[in-house]
């Protein structure tokens, strides 16, 4: 059987993140359902990273086996003529027998957008997290640095996260300031942060509740030397509030 | 009775453009009708441009008179709170009484995004005009420099345009290739043109009208040569298709 790579993007507005579920539209179910009416039969197309709802996509890697003989470049066109337009396959090739998405992956990089300016552009609504308080970007910037490292990451782990292993190691814990956004051609101006992880892989939830936790140190109701109590707690309820998932996209995967 | 001025960006996607209309969702009710909340009475707000439906403003400017002492700030954050995500006021002033945003203006800066890639990206579709066909760029180019100076648009004005006069001044009319489009902070790859316009005013869809025409050339449905013939037709049948109005956005009103 043929094992075919796509590379794909997507808004994650509309949709109940990647994995299929009963009774919501899922990515997972658009593209396997569009690759069964191509081949006849509905392969299980498998993601390197399990989007929440909400979430975006801007590198996302799946696969599929089939025994079709349709070229990637076939699947790539034919899947994109019958996809919605916030989704779009970016590439496509075949892979080795033994190519898996997931366990493959060496490292996944996602970021965050956080605006706290008090008005957010039309245009940039839909992708950052409105903050409107006062945050200080410097205290969140040193709580962030404590998270690098292998760590249980168990107190930003959502429950129904169907790891075995909490234990995650993140390679690059990173903060910008941003006193504007391109959009198009234009400069929109505000103030942003962008905080940027890169890890083995994730938990469930985990980015979105290490930002609400780094938005509450920034907003002054913890310290930052609290994180390495917070991650040592090993329990949920000692970090903060999950942050909203339009302001996540998984940037890229590297294999 | 105070003047008081707004700039505002919207997202145009929602609405059926700026004008107040009987059955339809516009901007200038949106804003009439939330402003008549904080005053007890609905003033007119005028536009420097009367966007048409679907089409987007980054620097729109408005105005309307009032009786209230409520401060411009005070003005922008109520009606914010208020507007949908997809409008904001992102400043406002008082101005003098004989301040007039339509007939004050000097010229008005308006551009148009081709996506010219088989794919365009989940995060664009909103903001560009995706032809799929391949097209002569520097033909393109070549039409479009017989555009500036002062004509009559009569090829490029749709009916209904509420103008007494055909005659408009392109002062810029600029095309440029883009191998990739900012959003927000990653670089999506694509083939891309940018089409700008400066002109003293301009007529119903003439924007559009003259990019339908533009790609028209850049396929070879028509020669760049003929531009000069459809502007002296001065017949709208002369001119090619309308673009859609999702590529369209008011960039800024001069004054």
């Amino acid at each position: 059987m043929r094992n075919v790579k796509l590379l794909l993007q997507y808004d994650g507005a509309a949709y109940h993140g990647w994995q299929r579920q009963p009774n919501a539209v899922t990515i997972q179910e658009m593209i396997e359902d569009r690759i069964g009416v191509m081949t006849g039969e509905r392969p299980a197309v498998i993601a390197a990273s399990r989007t929440d709802a909400g979430v975006h996509a801007l590198g996302q890697v799946a696969s599929f086996r089939t025994p079709s003989s349709l070229s990637p470049p076939v699947f790539m066109r034919a899947l994109n003529a019958m996809l919605p337009p916030d989704i779009r396959i970016t590439d496509a090739c075949d892979e080795s027998e033994d190519f898996h998405p997931r366990f493959r992956a060496q490292r996944k990089v996602y970021f965050y957008l956080v605006s706290l300016s008090r008005n957010v552009s039309p245009f940039l609504q839909r992708y950052v997290w409105g903050v409107r308080h006062a945050v200080d970007v410097s205290a969140m910037g040193r709580a962030l640095t404590q998270l690098q490292g292998r760590h249980d990451f168990s107190s930003f782990r959502a429950s129904g996260c169907g790891s075995r292993s909490p234990l995650r190691t993140i390679y690059r814990a990173e903060l910008e300031k941003l006193d504007g956004i391109d959009f198009m051609t234009a400069r929109l101006p505000g103030n942003f942060i962008k905080i940027t992880f890169e890890a083995d892989a994730f938990l469930r939830h985990m980015v979105r509740n290490i930002v609400g936790t780094l938005v509450d140190i920034g907003r002054g109701e913890r310290l930052p030397q609290e994180m390495e109590a917070i991650i040592n707690a090993c329990d949920r309820k000692a970090a903060g509030p999950t942050a909203p998932a339009r302001g996540l996209f998984l940037e890229k995967i590297c294999y």
